[in-house]
């Protein structure tokens, strides 16, 4: 039930890192024995290869991880990691680095569950930091720093005490200061919840709040 | 009052295409003679050029411009840019690329307002795909697109109807639906308001919703 990371350069470094924050089993593939070696200083997981070998993959236990991410700065070697890991794991899930915008189809049709571009995301963010530089510092927090407030995402089992009431009635708010600014049902998407909307077992809750109301509010969510 | 782009290329195209979608007057440079062509045949303003020249910046107008984006594919030359852009202007603001995160620092002194390194947030970006895959594009939505949701920054006036109110006064919740998700008062920044936390004149609010829920705030927040 462990996350592979293909390719710890420029860009797969920053993914290294994050994993690491959000303190998760994971282990490296790099074909760099020096980026091997900073790694295992480190104490992180990472054998030196080639992530587009069968051989690789499974000595890293593909048939029992649960995602792949490859973030290898050939496109091409991009495609191959995704086609290899979903033959010897159909449930994987894949997310791929595309370099050129031109490889985002090649990968999805590779098999890739999500493909990420960093020139796209990159280049908007540029953007918008001109635009509306508030937002984005704001919205940086949120989803990669979470120094003060988080975003988290809280499924509503079907025994649940929250299950069936309508947002003011669950108190959610009023109990934890926790906002949910989205509700997920299905392929559905809610978005800024009114308090009179229902929640309901199975939905996925998209909550802003700080870690201690968040910690709050899935104790108030479990069954009793 | 305008934004200079330097770089239309791998990360640049996409500042242009977002600054296209914002609807904000812009001027590229770029020395591919086929980018500027591309671009001009679109209908956007575009020279041929090294941004690195004191004359190529004053043509397009450093001196009135409010912005400068500089997404070039070297670092060294984003940090000329950046120096020379604040010399011939010291009030733009720049926004810089950083390819190499050992970059970021040396941007700054250069007087870079806000350093984006692509492979920084592409990475992180992975990472967060693989572990909360709905508030990465939920996120994505608010920040990138707007599909419903949107996210907004807006200015309290010292005469307007709402300053001195505390939230629940305010009613922005219940009669727009907008959800204040942050209060910024100086350098103070103020996350998950609640409903007793009072709004100043002056503070900078980020609401979250739907573009008419946001005008109607904005109605709502407007002195009479
Ligand atoms: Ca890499
Ligand atoms: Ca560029």
């Amino acid at each position: 039930n462990h996350i592979i990371v293909c390719g710890a350069g420029r860009v797969g470094q920053h993914v290294v890192s994050r994993l690491v924050k959000e303190d998760v089993p994971f282990v490296v593939i790099d074909k760099n024995p020096e980026i091997i070696a900073k790694l295992t200083a480190e104490g992180i997981l990472a054998i030196e290869g080639d992530a587009a070998e069968d051989e690789v993959l499974e000595k890293v236990g593909i048939k029992k991880a649960r995602g792949l991410i490859t973030a290898l700065p050939g496109d091409a070697d991009n495609v191959f990691v995704a086609l290899t890991s979903k033959e010897l794991n159909p449930h994987i899930k894949v997310v791929a680095r595309a370099n050129h915008v031109e490889s985002q189809n090649k990968l999805i049709r590779a098999g890739a569950d999500k493909v990420i571009s960093p020139s796209v995301i990159g280049g908007r963010r540029m953007a918008i930091s001109m635009l509306k530089p508030v937002s984005v510092d704001f919205v940086e927090t949120l989803i990669h720093q979470g120094f003060e407030i988080e975003i988290e995402e809280i499924v509503l089992g079907n025994n649940s005490p929250l299950a069936g009431k309508c947002l003011k009635e669950s108190g959610i708010k009023q109990k934890t200061g926790a906002m949910v600014v989205a509700i997920k049902r299905g392929e559905d998407i809610i978005n800024n919840p009114s308090a009179d909307d229902v929640i309901m077992g199975g939905d996925l809750l998209i909550v802003l709040g700080t870690r201690s109301q968040l910690a709050e509010l899935e104790a108030m969510a479990s069954p009793r």
